[in-house]
């Protein structure tokens, strides 16, 4: 398909335009770097980029269906980037899946693409930072990010995001405990979800105490209760995040934040761009066993032949 | 300190000098290289990598404490690496502390490293991979690699490992169908932990039903209960893991393993080493917002002036 018709698909807000850039983007085709060069820009400054993360069984994937449906509900385009833990080989795309199956499958405004974090070579930051600004384009005046997991890429890709909520529920013991220091840096908002169990309201006090002193500072509440799978709580978290929303783009803080994801991705294109060559330099390496050597002469060979 | 101290400390197992080894690669002393070319080589070679991993919420450092007091009673030396989700700012060393404080706080024959994944700029696989070499040639037999999460940088850190087991225990619903496609791709042993709880019975079945062919291939057991907290079916467990040791070793599998794990290290290296001029040169570029072709001007800058 040809850039212009498929530009012409995302300004008509064609679904299947939008696949098909994001594949684009994601194979390298000829087409992609004119596409994404061409993307409409101010939809693209004007989107807001909600990531949600948290560790499994925290109930994500029926948060983010109930905060879709409530988005719908306000009449807004939605984009999802779910970012799947699982392989393309062996099947892929189940978050996606569990989100697509509840509630907006037939809905054309709910727009959904899932990226697996396994067996690619790298990249996932630059492919769904892409997908951000296709979605942006096509009209998706919010992008929700969803991904599994407390690991370094997970944080990676929320860094996309201009608001990141963590959700937890209650039973996961002392490992919140582990979790609890990296908290404040990732997470504007703490979700309790499941708040009708056991446990959640001293999981609340435990994060409200780790909270307290942003929300003195600007009024907004961090810490919200749900029970994602009545649809409970929901109205309450998106007026928190439209009021902590409005107060990042006066302050200028979601301009920083674009612009330090936008680090972040150039990063990961550079070693996107980068890998082939040196996985094939590498293997007419001289036989030493140290990483750090064998580094600094593949360096040294990168920028010797070019 | 001098190479040569730290090396005549790591040859006569001084945790100190491990402690200082390892500090001395992560801060990239002047040291380092030398220190890490000087390794004992054979001592790397035999020693067994296990990783361990797993959700938040499974049990994982109970079982890595209980690991450690079998292979105590073994009277093997052990080493292990604990990769903190948490930040070094903000504390750290979560992980760490609790298998500390478990068992082995006053057992010189156990030798913990705990690293942040967070906060730093990257290389994590690097400092792992340099910690392991530092552990193994300093005595430790054994090294445990004991990760939270079931993101992309847990998995390449778990690279580092010969062999690598995931923790599951009951309760995470659906989310562990989302992580199932995956296991097999990363995990060789699967252990149901708390396997005491409800649910524990339909979690083995099902995780018996994905390593059904391995374990009829080579009649090693891949799924195991154990219950950590009370010390139980952890002889069972190691002793599926040293059948599986030996069957990697004698069919090249675990030299086939280290092989892509140098790879993995040393891209990580070649990542940290460009990354300070990559972060200098990205200030410098205009203005465009397109991160694709900021990272091609920064390949091409970067070719040029070395």
């Amino acid at each position: 398909m040809k850039t212009e018709d498929l530009l012409a698909g995302l300004n008509s807000h064609d679904p299947r335009a939008i696949g098909r850039a994001i594949s684009a983007v994601e194979n390298n085709d000829d087409c992609s770097a004119k596409l994404l060069a061409s993307l409409n820009r101010d939809a693209i400054d004007n989107c807001l980029v909600l990531g949600i993360t948290g560790p499994p069984g925290a109930g994500k994937s029926t948060l983010t269906s109930s905060i879709i449906k409530q988005l719908r509900e306000q009449q807004k385009r939605v984009g999802i980037i779910a970012i799947d833990p699982s392989s393309p080989i062996s099947g892929g795309a189940i978050l996606g899946d569990r989100i697509r199956m509840m509630d907006h499958a037939l809905d054309p405004d709910v727009v959904l693409r899932s990226m697996a974090t396994r067996g690619r070579l790298g990249g996932l930051c630059a492919s769904a930072g892409a997908a951000v600004r296709i979605m942006a384009a096509a009209g998706c005046g919010t992008i929700l990010i969803e991904t599994v997991g407390v690991g370094q890429s997970e944080m990676d890709i929320i860094r996309l995001a201009d608001i990141t909520m963590m959700v937890l529920a209650p039973g996961f013991g002392d490992d919140i405990q582990a979790m609890k220091a990296g908290l404040l840096e990732v997470a504007d908002f703490l979700v309790v979800n499941k708040s009708d169990i056991a446990g959640a309201e001293a999981l609340s006090m435990d994060m409200e105490h780790i909270f307290a002193a942003r929300e003195e500072e600007d009024g907004i509440k961090r810490v919200l209760q749900t029970i994602a799978s009545q649809h409970r709580g929901i109205i309450e978290l998106l007026q928190q995040i439209d009021a902590f929303a409005d107060h990042i783009n006066i302050s200028g803080i979601k301009r920083s934040r674009r612009r330090k994801a936008l680090d972040a991705e150039t990063l990961d294109w550079v070693s996107e761009m980068l890998q082939p060559d040196l996985l094939t330099l590498m293997q007419t390496l001289p036989g030493t066993n140290d990483p750090r050597l064998r580094a600094q002469e593949l360096i040294k060979i990168m920028q010797n032949t070019h």
